[in-house]
């Protein structure tokens, strides 16, 4: 990070000068010596234009009052969209959002010569879990081993430990923990162990996978609202009737197309929200998928919920303290210690919000519209709370 | 984003003033006006800290040359371990890349009263295309209506318009022109329609399905090199076995965790690309699945491939014009019209420099330690040809 | 199949000389001169429960009338539910079913040096369709060559034959042309060939995929039906609100569990229905897929479809000459030539009838009660519109 | 089964007597008394070729020794193929089994009026276990409640309740217990219940299920076994080399092929033993799911295993007792209570038989061959050790 470094790699051929210009302004150029532990190889930074969507009302139990969530994207209408479906929620009363589970794993793998061998090992493993608890918990002050998933297949098996990370989204240190633990059983243990790797692919980390999707990786929230017929009518312009039709047909469409889980636009309102707040914009891959389910209420009204089981999220650690993230954590009073639950709280509303809106405005046919007249440059104002 | 308008949403009650300090810095408030197609509802913009790769060689077919590849993230060890990666494919001579298809989906669906129906509705649809292209070609200059898949799901039909997009990513494209499509048939169709949706979730958009996985989203590029012995154990530490013996038990772990395809962790090294090169960060959910293939060689050195079906970029359009997405494209040269192929290319080349330097350090037993020293603030520096 | 044979088999160690009289009874062993092409190291045969369920009315483009459906299984309740399926769908008018696709395909897989070779493998092969198609054609009399798709990974090319296969399910046939194919192509390519295998697992015979699910392996067919509120009531003892209900906890219940389409339990008719019929019965893992869909319709009533795209059924060749299996076929008049796609369509009927009587019974909360009955021995009267 | 109710069945308008002459044989006749909980409607049997493969070695914790295995299908070459891997097993001097797991569920679905209910039932419900584990005993005297998975999805409850089973393969007797404990739920639940469904499809039943595939239905068994070079040549005339390069290319087919797990046709043993001896041949379904993995030995020998996740097999119940499925399972000793695990470990060792000769007929390029020989009848004989 030193500026003798950052100005050799400028130096390289064939690269712009107006680049650098572009990538390194002064006030990144100042904060560059508090990227140390976030960036390698620093050349200056990368600006996302940020939105504000709200007030959004969150009834949870970690997440309570209306919010205004800041989102960063290029892509045009993502915040009108989200804003409205936000605004939509506020009006009918709220969304009620619940942290179901929590948890991070690593999936250490060890080949042995046999299955006997492998039984063996497992029968050991399992006698072992204090041990294991105890040699994470010298790694991290915050991870806690909570449990341990055992899958045999042949002569091999999956070790997948299982953490909470505390406020912390914590992929590092249950990769450091689960090392830790790894080369305790590569020392002790009473059978002849081929080889392994810390990592083998079974946790899910980085992809949308099944396992991930029936279980949790990060924080599994869920979150529903009631929508009164007329506010069905007056802010989303179509009918409870039609907007069965879409979720039936879009659930169906959904499963054709071999998803995981069956939901609309998940990936738009959490890159956004990630990349704003400074969470790993890689697990996009792994926390877009989820339920999203609409019911037809007795009353003519809808009721609409969503179910996000891989929210790798955190307010500590990675990119969540570095100026501008912080910032936008602050905001919504999320940043630091404390708040990562209800982070995780608000995030569901947030997905709840966007899939609201999107098929609204499909069913209604206003999907076209929107994007074209805000990504042709033809828009009208797009109101919220505070410019309406 | 009338500075106005600006204002009344930092007034908005408990927003702290410090966030607006971190967020509208002043290039941003100067840059802002050219946000319009961007975003909504503009309060400022995050700074994500952007690292160089490379010299990555890329033999490809629309790639040729050794790229510098800059990446945003926040997370520590990602560039360090890409560039390793890019690095080793240099001096093994480089990767070749091959972009095997291109096409983007929108999938209306249309319900009719009866099977009976729906299958006569097909029947017209299908001598339909050519006026379909028509409609489409009259709604873009760039897109392109190359293919119509049916899927007839008791009443329902859902038609799948594939498009080329020029150098775009061209999801905004394909939904204007699929929106005018519907528009004829909707006036057209000689059989009663109940209802209709432009998009009925089918066409993966914004997640990983095997419908994506199996065909094409975007664009689908594979990527091969051929590793010597010497360069396995010099550069990865590691031996060509050791690498199998991984590559095996990594691929089943992924098998049994259900992911779609089988890959360590594409999502990394394309969600820093995405976000530094203007492309839509959620497309990271459907691009980040494909095929890492490991194979020994009768010489001792390792053949490895990778292939991505689901590559949403562009070099046109989105967020590729903004200043900073733009001055990322021309550090590769790769800015505006023309490019799109070659950036899929090299982003298939980064994502093989990912896996091999990831997969080197699980193989070899470093993974932990990379993560631990560049997380934890411990680093040695990281180098890059430029800084070594 | 020679009477010394047999015998000694049967006089192998440790066989009880009891299961000789049980499964060589005097019927098999005169027929077993006729199992020749079916069975190798014979030693008998197992009888299999038949029974018989209907009138079940179909209005199919292939199929029309009032069938009579014999099913064989050794599971109590089976019968029973489908024939009560059965009769409300005639009772309801019958149901309509139409076939939409068909083809089974074979997919041989090439090993090349390189991602270059591979590609001009492809290009070659791209232009030898019609050769390809004349090989096809002098192996078989009926199966026809009608597409062929292509998956290049990597240096590794698979190369999917798609045929249509007259009245045969078409396995073997499909086999026996490809291998002729691919020994064509062994011969001609002008590409080094490293090595092939005529079946390279992409095609997903023998195992339920989602390429198979989303394209067609087999036959593909949907069927449609018509409740009126009255007769939901009346038979099904529940209401079409409770059935939405039950469709739509339960459509999520499969997504959840990670199953490929949505539905309830297609394997039983399709097993009980393959083993009377001389269908392949280990088909039933990838035949058993597909979407069932509920609606509620205007009126009241309730709109129930089921679509089935891995329908591997025929009415020649296989088992279906056996004296038993043929038959079953006859009492549909559905043996020999010429009714292969008759029967997929009676097949998608009868799955279309199972689902009406489970999905009725659990939201009745006589699931529990059937089962009960049935299987422990304290059944009444079952009613066939013979019987009752 | 009264000889009256057959009658006035094969009186049924249309129904050739021939067919009764067929089905209706003296032996079927004279035992249909004791049909009466397998089938309804009863009309006859249907009669399925026999075939023995073997011997099979076996060095499992449950089943040992060598093993004669009978296998009933239509499809020629099925076991004279499996008959050779299991032949070239037990030279191998037999393949080490393990049973790994076990249980079967099912899982009712519950509805709610909020997600604040559902939280509230699912804290209610987690205190009941002790006494859902007494309801569920008073039902059933083989089977065993001993997990709860609790799946919440907005407001509803899937509670998965998952039993051993004894040696019976269960699914009646978890459907009997399953519906004791929810009619205690229902009215005993503090909290308003909408309405629930004894099963609301996320159990598996009676399909693949990547749910299943990560747990386990039925009984978890691998099997494993090591092969000399010399047998890899002798028997199967090709080299572990190139079984390696199968290995490869297939394991990544069924990965594209979107298969739940890779494997190459367990469904083909699977249904035949199933349908020997008196398994629920819909189970195929969910069967016939599991991975295969070869990998070299330093010897230049070929390791090989199968792990199958969803074996659902009983000795007891079902159609085991009846008399040509007892008779089959009395040929491998297994008939009867007591061994259930054991034919569980024989059914994966049968499985692995059929993978090895598969696999060796596509790596050496002879499966199109026995495929053409067997169906077309110009085979030369088949050589069992009996017969050799």
């Amino acid at each position: 990070m030193t500026p003798e470094a950052v100005d050799s790699r400028w130096q390289l051929p064939a690269i712009p000068q107006s680049a650098r210009a572009a990538l390194l302004d002064e006030r990144t150029a100042a904060e560059a010596a508090g990227y140390g532990r976030n960036i390698e190889n620093f050349i200056g930074a990368v600006r996302i234009p940020l939105g504000l969507i709200g007030p959004l009302r969150v009834n949870g139990l970690h997440a309570s009052g209306d919010y205004y969530v800041p989102m960063a994207t290029t892509e045009a209408a993502l915040i009108a969209s989200h804003s409205r479906g936000a605004r939509l929620i506020t009006e009918a009363g709220g969304c009620t959002t619940l942290l179901l589970n929590e948890g991070v794993s690593r999936a250490p793998g060890f080949a042995f010569d046999s299955i006997v061998d492998a039984a063996l090992f497992v029968a050991w493993a399992t006698t072992q879990m204090e041990t294991f608890r105890k040699i994470a918990s010298e790694t991290t002050r915050y991870g806690r081993l909570i449990d341990l998933q055992i899958t045999l297949e042949g002569n091999h098996v999956y070790l997948g430990f299982e953490f909470t990370t505390g406020d912390a989204s914590g992929q590092n240190m249950v990769t450091i923990a689960t090392d830790a633990i790894c080369q305790y059983i590569s020392a002790n243990a009473p059978i002849h162990l081929r080889y392994y790797f810390v990592e083998a692919n079974l946790s899910g980390d980085k992809k949308a996978t099944t396992h991930s999707f029936t279980t949790v990786r990060g924080r599994k929230v869920t979150a529903e609202v009631r929508l009164a017929a007329s506010l069905v009518t007056s802010r989303l312009h179509t009918t409870t009737e039609r907007l069965m039709d879409y979720w039936r047909m879009s659930a169906l469409g959904g499963v054709m197309s071999g998803s995981i889980g069956v939901q609309g636009h998940y990936a738009n309102g959490l890159a956004a929200l990630f990349i704003a707040t400074g969470q790993d914009a890689a697990c996009v891959a792994e926390a877009a998928v989820g339920v999203t389910r609409f019911e037809p209420l007795d009353d003519g009204g809808l009721y609409a919920s969503v179910t996000l089981p891989n929210l790798i999220v955190g307010t500590v650690g990675g990119g969540t303290g570095l100026p501008t993230q912080r910032a936008c954590l602050e905001i919504m009073g999320l940043a630091g210690a404390g708040h990562a639950r209800a982070l995780a709280e608000v995030t569901a509303a947030v997905a709840l919000a966007g899939e609201l809106s999107i098929t609204g405005a499909l069913a209604a046919g206003h999907f076209t519209d929107a994007h074209r007249r805000l990504s042709r440059g033809t828009a009208p104002p797009v109101r919220t709370s505070a410019s309406s």
